[in-house]
């Protein structure tokens, strides 16, 4: 199939320049923000006073759910959102929208070609609708208050799913299903492949990246003919159903998608009920490996991942390189599929001032504007004990962070921690009581940096290729030899490479 | 290179549905036309007492010259439109600018590639500005002023446009600039191929598609990093100065695109001064030849056609073939590239109402809505002279049409002819004598008609082998042996098969 | 990974004409046919007296086993093959060979890339020594010997494997290995894709094309830089190991794959052991269930398939359409993955003499020529007692065959059945308590037929949405919106379409 | 059209390892050399005495015609070939056979399809010909006869021919034809993009490389359908006529190509005549200017060049990269299309060796083994007049050679040079009066070297964007900023980049 689109993290990238082309032409009313004509909430007004609502989409209408679920608000632990989750017993209109759609799919080249048209339509007015200030503002205001980052970040993913969408404007979603031919053995004989989707399709999406994750998702499997239901981690699912009301403001047919909160247990029920053709999953990898033994490998698995960065020999751009490590490792307090978690410096840059900037850059970041905010998968104490596990380690020293956050409400079941660097050895990382401790990968602003010599750039390949998880990886260096022989001997989802390399910033652009 | 994005002629279609959707959101001021915040003119109001004005745009300016030619009203005949025209004396800083641009161009993949994004940025921006009714409400109408043909077929020019636009929002250009790679014999060697600009580049477009023609080949020229001067026959150069006002909002860099508007042979002289790398003419195979000799075969020809279309002998659906006939043969009173010119139709079709079908619709053509209206580049005399030259052919007969048209103001240098449809039988058009004549092409609302039986086929085939241009073709026929054998068996830049087949109507997703 | 190139089935063809042009220039020596420089045993000659014997090959040599599995003669019941089957204790060596592959594989586009070249080379070599007469009959009466089909199709498997190699000569390894980029977003950076190997594999292959399946996968992993282990049924090891010894004689790497006989329970101990990155199973869906399970996803799956044919109501060709019939049903004994296991035929085409053709055709089938034989993975009773239950659904009756064959010394083990079809009414088809049953994979000479009026095609549509295998079906018609209805509104790996349309025959240039 | 398919020279190579594969099955008989099934002469015994005859091929047979061109042996000055010359009354078979093949080709995707697989074969055979031993040996022999170059250059281009074949073996012809569609706007719609061939075509090729361009250009048109005329220069014409012998030995019918042998001016009214839809020129530009003119642009042109090589400020392996300096300037005496002409290197080389190890390397080269030897395009005075013209130039000198070759019989009519190189500083390269005559091109073995400072970088871009012929560069540095600054601004057909970049080297891989 061609409808699994994915892309899987922010864009970090300034606030974009030249808005003010529309100013003189377009201008929204005056009025205040939730007059945006599909939101149901305000970004600035949720608290727990005056709590928002999330409800399910399903057979064309929002419905309410017998039960709900109070989302904590990750900043002072208030009850301000709540979840209509569905349980067992709620599941079968979903279950029959789901199995009302064929095999062969809402479309596909030889049916109903012309809402190939209708997406390239729909996703040039949803495009510029995020292009607009007041409705960028609004979700990256809305994220920040579910899935805590800076503004910028926030802003990156408006900014990525805009640009998802401008990439499928007009005739491009027709373009995804071209088809090819080639001539038979004898006259009137031609071979053709197509790309045909797969009906019903189930996606489900973790809390980090609350807008851009299940919305690329959901477009590339609309595009193809496929009809999902979407699942979006309950804690921060306000953020796409706000974006299903803007789709559904820019034509989507409301038939062709359904969206559910429930638990894990419950989506379990539906899947094996209403038997999608296949589920894509984003998330952890215990409940990843549950699924493809219960959907017996009708499944598509996003990993996360324990994320390598090396760099060689040459030292250069020093401030440059620092800064691009700090963000890779701490930006969105460290939550991205694609954080450093890893970092082998040549010796070269042991001399020279590289820690140390990492060290002040780490030290500017706070709570005021979310440059370090709560971490949602992991405790404060779990974040310190495994800290103490790796200081147990002969020659391990704690670089930087390594204490709580202070001054902070932050609800207990999350985490807060100032980035955190542990250094540890090469030599006591490739041993084998070590090695599975040091590549655990902790969802949060943690990293492990080590230093190797010339000669040990092999045993630097060696723990690469121990490591289970290959997402994203960067080789920092100009050295076209030292590039050719790291990459040449190593295994990742995306390597980036050169003296400017960095693990995220997987743009939109990537495929 | 990859910069030639041409697609040569207007979409068909009704107005565009839905665009409702920004109502609730955007509005226009409630201010006049022209103030629309580009626009220099008001395209209702231009006339003999308010004549417009159309500058020429060089080294980041819009200048007069010291000349103007006075256009005509094709309506009327009043003079109402002055084009600055630039003559041999004043093209020097044409030379400049033009000779400023390298040969590798304003940006390539390894100079400025951030200008991949701004173009995909202005692309988006300029797409969006021509979906607002009334900016491609004010298009339309230029359009109309100046190439007379009916709402339907100018709007189809913009929402073309539009949607070429839309096309190459996002990163869709950097996406043209892909590149490839495959390993070389040894280690460290990998050989690449990248796509490269000519540099500075010339495009020369004719009258009969005014925003189209030039918008395509233009931005087409600049995603890949050419610096293009662009020359549009004065008639409607109007409607392209409008446009460049449009780009430069959007976000055109100034110095990116010159804007001349000359005569033929100032235009020859500035090509042999600056002497681009490239130039792009659409236009008369006489210009064409003589620009290929001066300019030593760095030119690119957009051919016109003898566009034939042939009907199979199964026939169905009579109404909508009648009807495809007539648009292909008839809108824009015929001034199409792909205008249909002569039709071959299997005996079984004569038998059908459809030729009777065809006249009816031919009728229904009037000069108020402008479904027939002025012929640009033939005087009625000139038609009427070779539709008698046709009659003398022995077995010859009009089956319509072949009148001037009544009650009208267009002036004498231009043609107004009633749709008209000359029958000739096979046997003499494919005589030596007449076939030259049989096959010429004139660029008005006026074809061929010719009928043969079924072993008559291969004289039909004979024929489309004999004539010269192969721009675009038909074959309406649903019986697959048919189809093979025609299409197997001729030649043509596009060839449009199936019942539903025409020759006009190559959309912007055409490749 | 671009690795899995897979084919599924052999090619029905005539013996290749014009192989003449060697005669006047290569001769091969006159000695007897083992003199072939690379086989080790006679085709012909092996016998319940003069069993062959097949090794395996690992770490570069070949070896024997402790035990061996005798291999009845299809045709006679004598043990004529001893097939050294590694048990659980031997497996030692081939975990440690796949082991020693690392994970980004024995080459990749920044590792070793002569290799691609290399396997350019192997490629055509090995091609042109199926091209020799001598070696084509070798392995075509090889093949015939353990899985018996007739001459011309064992001969097209070995025709489709020399194709796929010559397909894969000279550069066309490297250009598998094709990257691409996109510019990025600053000036020194660019986006670059490259298709990379897994590493260690495994790949698992059926009896029924011992020579095609194999070749084909394991040349695709090659080319890519995996390092595979391979086992294919004991059954028909032989032909592979033969296969194997070729490959070595043109050039293979001996470090470059291992072959391994031995049972189920054995691999999947090895694979448990050795952890492949990726297994590539053909064969029954029973055993890829437990394999998907025990390998937590990390296998790619052929399937199996009930594969479907529709007639449209358009009725010629009967006799072309009646062999083709045929040959889908019956050749290769029904043994095909894609063979035709169920035909709707719309009513014209009952009241045509297609199903008296069809029976004709079958009943000249005959166990002389292996035009018929055994079947390898069902008994003569258990197919008899299918046909039993089919034929107690009202309606049902038998069209032809229906009987075990005579006068043969096929092994109990086996089946020996007459090319059989049952009739089934199309209504008693859909009902909840037969459909499992009529579309059970039958996988042997078996078919299920069926009628439908033009107000049922729905009803056909509606079974073949409910059918779970969907691996290659055919729609037989030249109505171009018949075939866009039944296309649009099914869904198949592949699917061909045409009056000359048919279930078996994807050659090797598909894809 | 896909049907040029051009590779412009041969690649420098080892003889080709791992033949003996073949030695243990295959044997050619012991016959002497003219033995070869399909040779009518024997590359080692043509002479004086001796002489040998080419003949044209039209309509299917080998003809002579009524006068002769006696081609002087370049070693020796004895007329050893007599080429049969048709004049401009013997050319109407040559029309008459062009005239035969219709617009649509020989065959396309709708006719004729079994001929991509008829074309798949003969690549197959063909190259697997040439890689017999003693095939390659007398295409090598037979090059070095006419077109004097080492042993391993000549035998270059037969490897490169063999490779280009097996590219296209088995179904990669067809592959070639590979059409692509998208779904249109309504049901039933969907657009084709499919090759088409131009029909009767010619192909005109140039002296140096007597086997590889024409073979990869002929093969290259037919593949896509086109009937070709072939014309190589008479000087060199008896390799090609001998390739057109193995052709149909291969299978190649004899109507699909002519062969025909002429001077300019009878071949220019043939293609007059004749009106073939398009002529592809490999040739000097003095003839291709007026062929573009004569023929109206329906024709193109593979250029000369002066080609250009840039070594950066990075000196390693400077060894190698004199090795390869001495084989881009002096393989083949200078006469590749690609030779390098101009050498600008960074101050830091000339402070190496490298200038003296060129030297040396130059004066290793000699006559016996033709790896220094006659220039076929000038005359000895013609070269020496140039380098004294070039020497007039304030700061120029000689670097080595200079001088005639000694002890030669090479006759007057050619050139006979040692390999010689001419400093001439960058600042004198640049005015005005100097820069025409220092990038003229001289198609012998002969190289302008200049020196540049860091500062001087814009210089040396500056005289690289004023050159004409852009065909081939080389930029040879490990630095990524440096590769990026004059690779973004510059422009190449091919340009190498990286410490081990070549001017000369595209192999058949190249596209």
């Amino acid at each position: 199939m061609g409808s699994r689109l994915l892309f899987r993290q922010a864009r970090i990238g300034g606030p974009r320049n030249g808005r003010s082309w529309l100013s003189s032409f377009h201008h929204l009313s005056s009025r205040s923000l939730h007059s945006l004509p599909f939101a149901t909430v305000n970004a600035e007004e949720i608290s727990g006073s005056r709590p928002a609502e999330v409800e399910n989409f399903v057979q064309g209408n929002w419905t309410k759910s017998k039960n709900s679920n109070e989302i904590l608000d990750p900043l002072n632990g208030e009850p301000f959102i709540k979840v209509a989750e569905v349980d067992e017993t709620e599941i079968q209109p979903f279950v029959e929208s789901l199995s009302k759609c064929p095999k062969h799919g809402l479309h596909n080249p030889f049916k109903a070609p012309e809402r190939y048209l209708l997406y390239g339509d729909i996703s040039a007015k949803a495009a510029h609708m995020l292009a607009q200030p007041k409705v960028s503002d609004f979700f990256t205001r809305l994220i920040q208050r579910v899935a805590p980052k800076s503004y910028q970040q926030a802003f990156g993913e408006v900014y990525v799913t805009q640009k998802f969408l401008e990439n499928f404007s007009g005739d491009q979603v027709r373009f995804l299903a071209r088809s090819f031919g080639v001539p038979g053995n004898h006259l009137g004989q031609q071979s053709h492949g197509f790309r045909w989707p797969y009906g019903p399709v189930a996606i489900i999406t973790p809390f980090n990246f609350p807008l851009e994750i299940p919305v690329l998702q959901l477009m590339g499997a609309l595009y193809m003919g496929n009809k999902p239901v979407v699942k979006v981690d309950s804690k921060v699912s306000i953020v796409m159903e706000q974006m299903m009301r803007l789709l559904h403001h820019c034509g989507l047919p409301v038939e062709d998608v359904d969206f559910i909160n429930s638990d894990g247990k419950t989506m379990n029920r539906l899947l094996l009920e209403a038997n999608p053709r296949m589920t894509l999953f984003t998330g952890s990898s215990r409940v990843a490996e549950k699924l493809a033994t219960d959907l017996k490998g009708q499944i598509k698995l996003e990993d996360a991942g324990f994320d390598w960065k090396v760099l060689g020999p040459d030292v250069q751009e020093v401030d440059y390189v620092a800064w691009v490590c700090d963000q890779d490792a701490y930006a969105c307090s460290g939550q991205k599929c694609s954080a450093q978690s890893i970092l082998f410096m040549h010796e070269n840059w042991s001399k020279s001032s590289l820690i140390s900037k990492m060290r002040n850059l780490a030290e500017r970041r706070k709570l005021e504007d979310l440059t370090i905010g709560p971490v949602l998968t992991f405790t404060t104490g779990q974040m310190l004990d495994h800290m103490s596990s790796l200081l147990c380690i002969p020659g391990s020293k704690l670089l930087f962070g390594g204490e709580p956050l202070e001054n902070h409400s932050i609800p207990h079941i999350y985490g807060a921690l100032k980035p955190t660097a542990v250094y540890v050895p090469i030599d006591e990382i490739l041993k084998e009581e070590n090695f599975e401790l040091v590549t655990r990968e902790i969802f949060g602003p943690f990293q492990i940096v080590t230093e190797y010599k010339d000669d040990q750039l092999p045993k630097i390949l060696d723990a690469l290729e121990r490591m289970h998880a290959h997402l994203t990886a960067a080789v920092v260096s100009n050295d076209p030899l030292f590039l050719q022989e790291v990459i040449g001997k190593t295994v990742n989802g995306t390597t980036y490479a050169g003296l400017r390399a960095r693990t995220t910033g997987a743009p939109q652009n990537h495929w």
